[in-house]
């Protein structure tokens, strides 16, 4: 391994850390759901824009002019992911209050890979934006606590708490049950931020376990509904809304109704729309009375919009984002009225 | 980020990308169970070590010699941990056929943490060892892929096909259903390796979920370990094991009992014993009359076992894991004959 920190990286660093730590104790309001409806209002939109770059689809110009700068395969990826990032954040900060990166598509690269994905938390905080990593993580207490600390809290370095991933929420899975989850909400108190947990999402084969009925007649995803709302009922914020929020698929309207009924305090994160097949109407049903309680995510039809556009080339891909948010903003206002 | 690639750094990439094209022309028998059941013949046992590093359990003369090597913290934490593994993995590679790194503990230090990871698993390759990668990843079609190619198969870089992670096998969740899990398979098929689904984890709130009994009478284990034989049934080795396996806890000896004879043909990746409380006796009940279809994983009480020994001190933690594995293997031995 090449390891060798330049004075250059080590200032970098510490100045990051330091500007960090003071917003840290700025962060005001501090609850995860307060600052998400801060956002949410302040921007006037409850869009989360997807960042799940693919690389064959990331623009050739951006390719090109990394392929010039380094060497490794892996390093050309992970930077053209990078700098594909940046334009998209750069162009969608002032529309949208939060942005998500798919974890996935990032650790195909490596850690190469995995630096890109820090850099864009990194970046994306510092446009303003709200973070969150989706990663879906879910396992035994002593691990989860693990994952925890390096998506949300601070990792014990010899003696010194530092951040290490530091996303503002992360998405996490249930099959493990609550000594799973516990630790997320742990470190989401302690920092001031979120947990989604997995409830109806919005794949074809959710129906393989999720909707299995048990023997009360519930389905799996009404009882993890219920479990939700009964683990996240003591972190309320002033809004009225919990630091635990559901991942409700934007693709099945009808339990989104439902869900919406049984978890009113829990904010959802609602996948599927756009490139997935769900419509503004379906996510209708996602929000509250308040027009709050609900953030929708697009992914491939915001970063990669350029592709099915007449006006765009692939040299405006940034561009192109920034007008797909603004179609899904009149798409949504539309039926939030 | 620096980036730039050192010609050292490229001849050792170029010459590894080489060899392992090289070894995966010549690996036979191919299929993973077929693989995994070699080795474990070779080994003359079904121990798996467990390499989760917990930085604070790290020998402090291994974090004392990296801190002197490099400033960043995160990269003295990967180092070390690197370092650590490397002692245990030199120490037991005669004794055991696998090991399972926990994805969780490197995420920790981020990109360097992962950086270790990627390290970790190259170094037991070259000492003869099988990897599975600890990381119960779960997502919708596409996103799995992504996964499956970073941690299984070959990603797309510009047109040439690069392992990334490339271990032997994963964990995977399986709460979003089949569209999840298929692309993992895909990807194992392709390359000899090999998929653990999550059927009944060793965690005491495993029960929230996992042991909900649905409608028809089934509890949602049992339902898991329904579609693992299904879903693996049209991938067996020479032996007759799948290529699809299932995670059953130690913890939990009458259900792994029970589910050893729903899943005859799937080989069984048992966490829990020794640190988390299962006994030789519980894991007993896991393997098949062949003497196969089961790993059982030790951790800590295989990589810190010098923190409980009048024996053995910090300098000598690799001999006390060795010495450990050899206990584990009489205490396994005793059950099995």
């Amino acid at each position: 391994m090449k390891n060798n920190e330049s004075q250059s990286e080590k200032t970098a660093r510490e100045a990051r850390e330091k500007r960090r730590n003071r917003d840290e104790k700025l962060q005001v309001p501090f609850h995860f759901a307060d600052r998400l409806n801060v956002a949410i209002k302040a921007k006037g939109s409850a869009i989360c824009v997807g960042l799940d770059p693919r690389l064959e689809q990331v623009p050739s110009f951006i390719k090109e002019k990394q392929a010039k700068l380094h060497e490794n395969p892996m390093t050309i990826a992970a930077e053209s992911i990078l700098e594909f990032n940046k334009g998209i954040i750069d162009a969608v900060a002032d529309l949208v209050p939060v942005v998500k990166p798919q974890v996935a598509f990032y650790e195909q690269y490596g850690y190469e890979g995995m630096r890109a994905y820090e850099e864009t938390l990194w970046y994306a905080r510092d446009k303003g934006l709200l973070t969150i990593a989706d990663i879906k993580r879910g396992d035994i207490g002593s691990t989860a606590e693990a994952y925890a600390k390096a998506f949300l809290g601070k990792v014990d370095l010899f003696g010194k708490e530092v951040f290490s991933f530091d996303a503002d929420a992360v998405t996490v899975s249930p099959y493990l049950g609550y000594d799973g989850i516990k630790p997320f909400m742990t470190e989401a108190r302690k920092h001031g931020k979120g947990v989604f947990i997995l409830v109806k999402t919005s794949n074809v084969s959710s129906a393989d376990l999720q909707d299995l009925q048990i023997k009360e007649g519930n389905t799996i995803y009404e009882v993890m509904a219920q479990f939700v709302e009964s683990w996240g009922a003591d972190d309320l914020g002033k809004d009225g809304y919990s630091l635990v929020g559901a991942v409700v698929g934007a693709t099945f309207p009808d339990q989104a109704r439902e869900l919406r009924k049984m978890m009113p305090n829990n904010i959802f994160l609602v996948p599927g729309y756009g490139a997935q097949g769900g419509t503004a109407t379906d996510v209708a049903a996602c929000f509250n009375k308040d027009g709050l309680g609900a953030v929708i995510n697009s992914s491939r039809g915001i970063t990669f919009a350029w592709e099915s556009s007449d006006i765009f080339t692939e040299k405006d891909y940034a561009e192109a984002a920034r007008a797909a948010v603004m179609g899904m903003k009149r798409d949504l206002d539309g039926v939030l009225k």
